[in-house]
């Protein structure tokens, strides 16, 4: 049996026989090989490199004490680093896996996309996860940037990660089991460093000595930056991060602190990169510069076709993301038809296709050439072409010369009613394959990605790395250069095809031809023969699948083949005992695998996985049946350790997890969001509901209580709120939060209302994501927000331009999103919700500042206006009901009203007379008038009218609706009192009578909407 | 060629094939292999464990920026362990070194004792550097302690040194020529690494901050101790050693901080390895428990032999170190014979021999059997034994049968006085191999060295392990067992040879047997053969070899060879510009070459390198000379860089080195040296001499002030005091400080005088070591030393139990071998200098107390008792002169006057009556007495004789000599005065006259010497 260190002496023995200079792990704690500075510092600048090492790569945050078999403090990553890209790096890292013999043609071995962002080093890279039988064994990468610097050439970057292959090669369940050396296992050499590390790094390190390590490491690292050593600054980068996974371990590091220190690490990480890279080229490059892959020569001779022929074209590229297939297949389209409209040659159809890993284009009919064209050339006016005696002056002589024609050829045309002397020419259509040659050319060298990188070619640019470009029309291959591409007559099959390099001899017939070597390129055969195959598997276990239900998943499984081959897996059926949720959160985002549920729609312990091609089915189903029981049985592990602990113990461990720093500990935040959650409940019932603002009165939707149910609901979630974040399995997957509050509180006998309501307050989890169900659920949803809201913007942590590490933008959409959803909780406005949040904290002993409130209110409106924006709403309709915001309900309502009577014309008489009063009066003038002064008939008639409208409004400020009944009996006053009177007249006293008429008016109409966006809306129209 | 990723993966290989785990490199920065856990912690406990691995070392203070061709601020070990000892470690280590292209036949391969000391980590263990031609490769070492713990079973330790071993197999001359990878040099891939970390270590690490981090670090290793983690405690541990390892490169560690720094983390580490042990107890020992070696089954059947024949006996070991191989031939010898003495084996002549290898005894004509012998038992009285009628009592009867014998064959025997009954018996004589196969087990069993070791046995303890026994008597096999060892009839010869182990038929002859075999078995003999085919060697140049004044040298190589080899090497003339300690001391100490003279003493461009047994000699000699070739570039490298540095620039570089926290930098140290050094020089001079205490006037040596041009010297050495501890050869070779002044001062234009003076400031270097040859020289050794006790007394730093990390035992013991050695500069007392020191240190800012001086006082008049004693002298005559001490040349004066005269009866009667005053007189009674009130006869004669005597004194304390002739006239009066006259006379005022004349006597004689002590002494003849 290979031990791990016969895999490692094979690795580094296959790699170094590819020239990899074999490194050391490097000699201070790392995260990862690429740390190492053979990776980090060495794929910057133009020199070639090729390094092959071992890491043993340090998580605290992945300690277990050794008992969870698939997670360690210390795994040992095997990183190897190619730059230039050789061209060929996948080709390579499959030798690489028969070298520690692995069959790749009995496995199925795939490239799924996975792209590397590494912030705090400031480096970025696109490329997959490698998958065996389902298993993530390898990292594989095509780094574009470290430390913000960009990379040229780019490296190719391998990192294996060793137990799991390991674990999958010796077929054991727990890295304890491996056998490390002949006689030794895993656990017998490196348990016990397991288990007092993971002590270490979960429970015994001093917090506040690693704080000030942290602050001595980082001060030191710029000392010697400014001293140009970035060899040993970077020792202390390293340092730093790694005492930064300490602290993270220890749940020491709130949200500010971990930006904090990222930025910091992040501005070293710059600089040492940035100063290595100068030390090279002051040292002049000691290991050389590589040169960059040359040019394709431009095609010299062009085939000549004599008939119309089919185009093949296919761009063959390493595996594209699924999400990146169906688009690129649809670009080439586009691109295509695009570019061919652009010439003069004939075609017939185009039908494009694509699979990960190529994009064909067949264009039917292409013609041999393009016809010729006459192009007309203008020459001097005539006036001036030809003297008194017509005889051809030196212009139109110079001109005929320039178009080397005799002037006798050229003819005239008028041209804007001036005639000119032209020369008309041919431009005789070119060849097919001239045409193509150049066009291709452009259709690959702008072929762009949502997501681009660079590999070994020079100039191109694209999701994946281009490797080879099949042209042919009819028979005839047509040459393509593009960039240092040159295009040929062959494509490439299944790498573990007996040749995957073959020969094609024509144009037409290629989606079979393809087929028949085992590639499915039609998208949507792949689709079908997935949905039939899979059906029948099923079928056999009497079981089903939701295809409908699954359409995302099933369009990625689509795009992550080539031919699909399904495969029935199963898995333990007591596993079944866990919820839903964890097993098809596992089965969709981390395998891709479908789902099988039985007639009532509820799960069977079978799942379908898609392998690429052809493969040992019984091998690919175990492999695939191991990596999901894994899987399962960490959930399961916490499944269990969790339902031993009750809620209210598990809350006990929020005290240990550092929320923000001067926002003290997520329990202390629990506490918080409990105490606004029950001010909301109150305030619904409360009998004088203390509404006020532009809100006031402005409901339409009724006011509902909450009922006494519903209150002790509210008081016992709240009570629980947020207590799974202390459950291993939310520690393990956060995306579960709210999830397992679900579960598990049901489990120990809470009510499914308070469950719910625990999940609920999760909700939404992203902006446009799934709303509280319930109303209980909603206000614990908008205590949790607003909570997070007022407490970030009294420290004055609001968001600035890209950073929002605490999500409070998703916050305040959130807010908005539950506001209006839930109409009959309207009282709960805005800045009430702020006010009712800063107290609570305040009570917490937390400083509020008016000022943040403010900032806070104005920060959730934005994003209300965005919302409105987003939806397509007109801007001045969006800025007239803006001032309702603080009720989004209300505003709403009113936004809606407005709409209705847009084409109203007795409501755009309204809105034209408001907006004449609000013209004509000053902002200052009061409200008020002596009406002993109010004298002319207009004027006494508007006064007379306002009165009424007055009495009818009652003090209060309807909805709009409301208002604009009301307000009605004024317009014709209003229109009759402008016509007559003149408001400016020179006494004083009459005057202010006036204004002050119109100004109560104005006061009056104000709270309902801002009139004068809605007349600049209205103008629009 | 094989590239080091090439040796590494070689290595690699042969020891994982040889069962050992492969582990990587720690992730923490290590000083050597041995902290790597799987060395440090792996060889505690009773598990087996055998590993090999890369270690990347970091040694802060060896960097030299990557100048230096043979420095590395971190260089590569790769690190074996192999635990318990094979048996046949240095076997598989020959085997190591064939798997990396080494041909162990032709180069000559030696292990040379290297015994292993860290005393930080607690552990230390004996073994060898292994040399290859001449360069050391590797160490070998069996591990005997680690953190205090005795280690059972005992691991065996490799460490190779692979850039050294490239550099050799690659004949290269800077480790930055070593090809790392096909196409990279080391140069290419980390010379910047190594230019950058060294910039760190000797410049730019932040002091500071690494003195915090040692702090924090070995609190955190504390707590993590206290938590029962050992291996975070390690991590920490290490942290802080590498720490101080930058804090030292930095020059910023004193010497007092370096103990306190040593002594916290060898109390960690003793903890760390303590609580390793206990908890791989608790976990069960999870690699098992290693079963120590069987004894070997006692010898059942011993063959007879029937004439007298010659007894063989070896014992086969390990490379003995050379200073135990001409001991272990002498141990075998004495223990032989006296352990033959003790049985009735007739024997004849013993002769022992011994190489490192074996140590064999041939001993002449050993009888076959022992001659049998009486005995004597015996019985009860005969009065007991027979009743009234004669018959035999129970208690004869009893007594006869517990001697398996009929009363009528008791006999009788008179004992003291007494008839007893006796039995008769006769011890049969045992056959030789009996006799012997007992004895020589013992031989085994008791062998011992100056320092002893363990290793896979589980009973014996000697130099080095010992591997077989041969014993043979004549052509008989004696059976001997000795714990797991049991003799064969087989030796073994050079482990290159195509049998290394040989059968052995008889014992005669086997001087010759292998001598056939190529092992001179003779000390003597080879000797003669080194220096014979020296003597041709170097005659070819025209040279010569001193070979008396090389005896210990020669000693030592003669015990390097079972069969030495002399090559004639040679180096580049150019190196002779180096100073001959230079040159002398590397092929002396570090080589074990022997110098080549021409005929006028000169160094000539050659050495003798002794191999052993057969090699090619090409290869060796260019291997040696190559290894001298690097030091020597070394040296020169160093040497022309100082010859660059003015001397005074030179030692400005004092100001960075840390001398001790509380007395400042190496430069203020040397400041206060050159001023007591000038006022001793003024002292010499000064008209009226302060010459205080016992010392006064005593000298019989006189005065000889400084000349004008001493004086001068002496202020011009003063000034550049100790300034070659800036250079950079001294930094290198620390033990050429005072050499190299002397050197380069003269070079940079001193004159020889001061030269000489700076090279004498050195001396003594160690006790009995050479003494300053001028009195310039004296003055400032007095000075350097005076300073030095003063400073620390001072401080409280003196030492304590076997702590003395300053060496104030040497400096004391200096100061009185050079106040010895100079008579002429009496007049520098020990208190006198202690003053002068002190007041030149208050003068610093320093305060010294009173009682820091008398300590320090006391301290140095200790050291000189301890010298007198060493030398044998009566303690009783030592404490007779010991009140002198302050000035040790008085009191060397007295002893010898005191020495001279024990046998003159004058004296000694002189003394009795000194003795008899001394006796009669409290010691409270003061001199002086009423003349009025000596009226008897006795008392007037004894006063009269005693104002004569006391006129001749006049005032003046003589020496002994003096005192003894003035003082004779009393003699016979207070003989009288004792006789006649009775002190103690109840007259009061009479009483007091009388004690006061002989108190007046006592404090006259009291300063000569004392004469309580010198009475006991001459009681005792």
């Amino acid at each position: 049996m290979l031990t791990m260190q016969g895999a490692i002496s094979a690795l580094t023995k296959y790699w170094s026989d590819q020239g990899c200079m074999v490194v050391q792990p490097f000699n201070t704690e790392v995260g990862a090989g690429t740390l190492n500075p053979a990776t980090v510092l060495r794929v910057l600048g133009p020199e070639p490199w090729r390094t092959a090492y071992v890491e043993p790569s340090v998580r605290p945050d992945d300690s277990r004490y050794g008992e969870n078999p698939n997670r360690l403090q210390t795994h040992t990553q095997f990183q190897v680093v190619l730059k230039p890209d050789p061209g060929n790096p996948q080709e390579l890292f499959l030798g690489s896996l028969e070298a520690i013999g692995i069959d790749v043609r009995a496995h199925d071995i795939r490239f799924v996309e996975d792209n590397w962002d590494f912030p705090a080093l400031g480096a970025w890279g696109l490329g997959w996860e490698v998958w065996l039988d389902g298993l993530e064994i390898t990292q594989f990468t095509y780094f574009q940037q470290a430390g913000g610097a960009t990379l040229d050439p780019i490296s190719v970057e391998i990192t294996y990660g060793l137990e799991r292959i390991l674990m999958a090669l010796q077929d054991v369940n727990h890295f304890k089991d491996i056998e490390y050396a002949p006689g030794i296992s895993y656990g017998e050499a490196f348990g016990q460093a397991e288990y007092e590390m993971s002590r270490y790094y979960l429970d015994d390190a001093d917090v506040e000595m690693n704080r000030r390590l942290f602050d001595e490491y980082a001060t030191e690292a710029r000392r010697l930056l400014d001293a140009r050593l970035p060899m040993p600054a970077h020792y202390y980068v390293l340092k730093c991060s790694h005492t930064f996974n300490v602290l993270d371990a220890r749940g020491a590091v709130s949200t500010t602190e971990r930006a904090k220190a990222f930025g910091r690490t992040r501005a070293l990480t710059r600089d040492v990169v940035r100063l290595w890279a100068e030390r090279r080229e002051e040292l002049g490059h000691p290991l050389g510069v590589a040169e960059p892959l040359p040019a394709a020569p431009t095609p010299a001779e062009l085939p000549s076709v004599s008939e119309a022929a089919t185009l093949l074209f296919e761009i063959g590229t390493e595996e594209l993301p699924a999400g990146e297939v169906r688009r690129a297949a649809e670009v080439m389209r586009t691109s295509l038809a695009e570019k061919l409209a652009a010439t003069r040659l004939g075609h017939g159809e185009i039908n494009t296709y694509a699979t990960p890993r190529r994009i064909v284009a067949v264009v039917d009919a292409v013609e041999p050439v393009e016809p010729d064209a006459e192009r007309t050339v203008r020459g001097p006016r005539v006036a001036n072409a030809f003297d008194a005696t017509g005889a051809p002056t030196k212009a139109v002589a110079g001109f005929a010369r320039g178009q080397g024609m005799d002037v006798a050829d050229l003819g005239r045309a008028v041209i804007d009613g001036v005639e000119f002397v032209v020369a008309t020419k041919t431009d005789v259509g070119r060849g097919a394959v001239a045409v193509l040659s150049e066009l291709l050319s452009s259709v690959v060298t702008e072929l762009r990605a949502d997501k681009n990188m660079r590999w070994n070619d020079p100039a191109l640019s694209y999701s994946r790395p281009v490797r080879w470009l099949l042209a042919l029309l009819g028979e005839v291959g047509v040459p393509v250069a593009a960039s240092a591409l040159a295009s040929g007559v062959t494509t490439r099959v299944h790498r573990t095809a007996a040749s995957p390099t073959v020969p094609v001899e024509r144009a037409d017939g290629y989606v079979d031809f393809l087929a028949a070597h085992g590639i499915v390129v039609d998208i949507d055969v792949r689709r079908a023969q997935i949905v039939e195959s899979a059906q029948q598997l099923v079928a056999e276990v009497g079981g089903t699948v939701d295809f409908d239900g699954e359409a995302v998943l099933l369009e990625e499984i689509v795009n992550l083949v080539e031919k699909p081959t399904p495969i029935l897996g199963s898995f333990a059926e007591h596993y079944l005992e866990l919820p839903d949720e964890i097993l098809t959160t596992v089965m969709r985002k981390h395998q891709r695998y479908l789902p099988v549920r039985d007639g009532s729609g509820a799960l069977m312990p079978y799942f379908v996985a898609v392998a690429n091609g052809e493969c040992a089915h019984d091998a690919v189903r175990s492999g695939n049946e191991a990596v999901l029981r894994a899987r399962y049985e960490d959930a399961a592990f916490f499944w269990r350790a969790d339902l031993e602990v009750k809620p209210e113990t598990m809350q006990l461990g929020l005290d240990k997890l550092a929320f923000e720093e001067r926002l003290g500990s997520m329990s202390e935040r629990t506490a918080r969001i409990a105490a606004v959650a029950r001010e909301f409940g109150d305030a619904t019932v409360e009998s004088t509901v203390a509404v006020t603002g532009a809100a006031e009165g402005a409901a339409s939707t009724p006011l509902v209580p909450l009922t006494a149910e519903e209150r002790q609901t509210l008081g016992r979630a709240a009570q629980l709120a947020k207590f799974d974040l202390g459950s291993q399995m939310v520690v393990e997957l956060t995306n579960l939060a709210g999830t397992m509050a679900r579960e598990y509180a049901v489990r120990s006998g809470e009510t499914p209302e308070v469950a719910a309501a625990l999940f609920d307050m999760e909700q939404p989890r992203s902006a446009g994501g799934a709303l509280p169900a319930t109303r209980v659920g909603a206000l614990l949803s908008l205590a949790d927000r607003f909570d997070l809201l007022v407490g970030l913007f009294a420290i004055g942590a609001s968001p600035t331009g890209s950073s929002d590490p605490f999500g409070l933008r998703r916050a305040a959409l959130g807010v908005i999103s539950v506001l209006r959803a839930f109409p009959d909780l309207h009282q709960i406005t805005v800045s009430r919700a702020l006010r009712t949040a800063a107290d609570v904290l305040a009570a917490q002993g937390v400083e509020v500042a008016h000022s943040a409130v403010a900032e806070a209110h104005e920060f959730v409106v934005r994003r209300y206006e965005q919302q409105l924006l987003d939806a397509g709403n007109d801007h001045d309709l969006v800025a007239a009901v803006l001032p309702l915001a603080d009720a989004p309900v209300t505003a709403d309502v009113t936004l809606a009203e407005i709409k209705k009577r847009t084409g109203d014309p007795t409501f755009v008489e309204l809105a034209a007379a408001l907006q004449r009063v609000r013209r004509i009066v000053p902002d200052d003038v009061v409200a008020g008038y002596d009406a002993a002064k109010i004298t002319e008939p207009a004027e006494v008639a508007l006064r007379t009218a306002w009165e009424q409208v007055a009495a009818t409004l009652g003090g209060t400020t309807p909805d709009l609706a409301g208002f604009a009944s009301a307000a009605q009996p004024i317009v014709a006053p209003i229109g009759a009192f402008f016509d007559d009177v003149m408001v400016m007249t020179d006494d004083a006293e009459v005057r202010a009578a006036r204004l002050g008429l119109l100004a109560s008016i104005r006061d009056a109409a104000a709270p309902v909407l801002d009139w004068r966006a809605l007349g600049a809306a209205l103008a629009k129209d």
